[in-house]
């Protein structure tokens, strides 16, 4: 196993179906077999540009084809793919690329004028804007190790500082197999996707579909409107949302789920009792899931005929990976996650990889409990993580922004409750010397992405902390609240 | 990856569906709860018999529960099954008792006799027959390295010695989604195994039944009659056969193929293309496949939309699989397959492991041919491998056989049409003085597997030989007929 090659999975589809449709974006359809010529084409274009089995190229881009098209094409001319979240700010974006080793940055006319700051704090060469008029790819690469590297994909954690984890072409086709294996698939499917495909959870139907020769029906991003338009009219089989998408969908369009419907997959958080009851009396057939970019995407799911009886849980892991709780049974601890679809590790971070990875078990942070039947219920996501709107925003890398702003001398951030976006970031400052004159939202909005600025910024006198001096964040939120 | 665990399939299928059927043979059906605390009382019995981890168990079971059991309760005492074909005399079986160095065989009361028998010869301890009284299982294996061998399965080759091809929890882990993702996959499939569960087809519907959570549906053998009534009676989606079962099952029954019947996976050779049209005519969705014991069975199929532009044809590799035609382009030669489907080797035999496996790739024996559109033409099978009754029957054993008998001087061995069988055994003998009163078939018989026994013996001259003194059996074949 550890040396076996696979087939590249876009090049095997285009030869065992090649009149198979690929992607649906808007009006245009590309066959298996057109854009595995388009993918080819943009291969030969990265060669072109230099590019050499084992380097890195990052692709900046909002969802678009061009995104879907370097996702193949970068692994086809033997690189590696650095996914770059569109929301961050240059100096984010440029930390990664410098992380990374970047060889090129890619984007396209909505990202260019992100690419090319970042690129030049970075001291990168001009990014290239896609799509680059296609070249011949010579020798394309049409075998994987699985062990290789497929993509890195940046998370935050305690440290404030992002780390890459490197996803192999094992880590994809275990993930997808898990995922089948639970959710079933089908020729005929159609997965559409509204979700950022920079995100783990978009890059994953962008792979699958070409794993399993099925369908990706692409959205810009998410608009209610068309998304029920789209399961209306076209036969989409699944979808992944978060639960901000599920509600609004739900909000925009009274009819119950079309037939054809057979998956909407909820990450990101569980899904309020309220929710689901008024999902599931409509016949959407929720599947909730627990999962994290260390494991490919997803760890867990609960069914819908489990949803009522289970409320809050994320149900119970794949059949590719194994779950346990660092704690005795019953008792909450921390949940540890191993198999395939779990991360070697970070990019060139052995500190990180080691701290993250022992024996086998990725150390997911995030706090949770099996019951009796062995389904699992996240208590605490990893490390005071906040998720609004389906992105995760973690407190310690937007506490270090508000460090470095000369008035703050202590900071805590933490998440709060918002119908609308699931949480918000919200501060608690200690801070020294008079606040009119100062500009501090504008000093974190070039520093952070937007998502991660706190709406809600308190003055208090001190902050409470533990005995050897660590902030007690869950305590700020509660004097906050 | 290499050293990546996963859950047992049956323990993981226990948690998740547990009230799901897993296996109806005849009128009883068994949960996946309720198989996996037999197999937990069985794999507890095996550990009261002295089994450890790493201690090899053989299994000689026709097909029945008692099969399916032992194949899922050796791995969960942490040993490896050696899967006995019953055909084989106990010669035959004591030879793979030894080979393997197999701790405890194991039977049931079809299969009584020719155990202790073979235990004897092998100089083995007494089998023990199934069902034994459960035990409780201490500290079951749960998880699995993919690396680890679940099964080793006997194929014989040129040299006439039987090889142990081992294959491990990644082979069938990535041979089930490979399949699931050509054939599809959904939680109601029902999968009717008629085949000898002892060889790899036959195991792989136990072993993806618990991979994906979906029900195996045991016939004791094949009887049309059966089959027919349980296509029409019950939701079966799956069923493997070899053509000349097809034809029985076309010819016992004038319906149209049943509804949810979504796949008649066909192989041990092409269908003829009468056969294809008169199954394609009544609406049987036929699947032609090529496969191999050392790839964990499927390796290419051909769907039933390209079977009549492909006539002949075993269609295009599965996604998990790389196949590649030892020969200039278009031309025909060996047939090479490479991908985590593959066995790592034969048992204990690093020279016959060394031969079929180079760089990578598992080198068929068969000869082929791939069209311009990348079809696979099966030309000749492996070895001269003769297929008869979907049974494979390697020349060399059986000529290894007739050189013992005292007045054969030289033999040729070679399949000869038959419109039953596909094919039956035929050999040439170059005899020593006369040939009455000598009895060659009672004492093949004692040899042989009766399906390896030739049905047509003819007493010739000499054999042609190549210059090095290599008979050439095609040769003889053609003069025989």
């Amino acid at each position: 196993m550890p040396n076996d090659l696979i087939p590249d999975w876009l090049a095997h589809r285009a030869s065992v179906l090649p009149a198979h449709p690929a992607v649906v974006a808007g009006d245009l359809t590309l066959t298996y077999g057109e854009l595995n010529t388009r993918v080819l084409g943009l291969a030969g274009a990265l060669q072109q540009a230099g590019i050499r089995p084992g380097d890195r190229v990052a692709v900046l881009c909002t969802n678009s084809l061009e995104l879907v098209e370097a996702a193949h094409a970068v692994p086809r001319a033997g690189a590696t793919l650095v996914l770059l979240n569109c929301r961050l700010t240059p100096d984010e974006l440029a930390f990664q690329l410098r992380d990374a080793g970047v060889r090129l940055l890619l984007c396209h006319e909505a990202t260019r004028t992100a690419a090319i700051e970042a690129a030049a704090i970075a001291g990168c060469e001009s990014p290239l804007t896609l799509p680059l008029p296609p070249a011949t790819c010579v020798q394309p690469v049409d075998r994987h190790a699985l062990d290789d590297a497929h993509s890195i994909i940046y998370t935050s954690g305690t440290t404030g500082r992002p780390k890459g984890a490197v996803l192999t072409f094992g880590n994809f086709a275990a993930s997808a197999a898990g995922s089948a294996f639970n959710l079933g698939v089908t020729p005929a499917d159609q997965w559409l996707a509204c979700m950022p495909l920079f995100h783990v959870g978009g890059l994953s139907i962008v792979l699958r579909s070409a794993i399993y020769g099925t369908t990706m029906v692409l959205h810009p991003g998410f608009d209610e409107r068309e998304v029920v338009r789209a399961l209306h009219e076209s036969p989409i089989s699944h979808i992944s949302v978060v639960p901000t998408m599920l509600q609004r969908l739900l909000d925009a369009d009274e009819r119950p789920s079309p037939p054809a419907l057979r998956v909407v997959l909820v990450g990101g958080g569980p899904v309020t009792p309220e929710l689901l009851d008024r999902a599931l009396a409509r016949g959407f057939p929720v599947i909730q899931t627990y999962g994290l970019t260390e494991a490919a995407s997803q760890v867990a799911t609960l069914s819908p005929g489990d949803a009522r009886a289970h409320v809050g849980s994320a149900g119970k892991p794949l059949v590719t990976t194994s779950l346990r709780i660092d704690a005795p049974a019953g008792e909450p601890g921390e949940i540890l996650v191993s198999g395939p679809t779990i991360t070697p590790g970070y990019f060139r971070n052995p500190e990180a990889t080691a701290a993250a990875i022992q024996d086998g078990w990725l150390h997911t942070g995030d706090v949770g409990r099996l019951d009796d039947d062995g389904f699992l219920y996240v208590l605490d996501r990893r490390d005071d993580l906040i998720v609004s709107g389906g992105e995760n925003v973690y407190p310690a890398e937007v506490e270090a922004a508000l460090l470095a702003f000369p008035s703050v001398l202590e900071a805590a951030v933490f998440g709060v409750a918002d119908p609308r976006w699931g949480q918000v970031v919200a501060a608690a400052v200690v801070w020294s010397g008079p606040t009119e004159g100062t500009d501090l939202e504008a000093f974190l909005r070039g520093r952070l992405a937007g998502y991660k600025v706190p709406r809600l910024i308190r003055r208090v006198d001190s902050l409470p902390r533990t005995a050897s001096g660590k902030i007690q964040r869950r305590l700020v939120r509660e004097q906050f609240e």
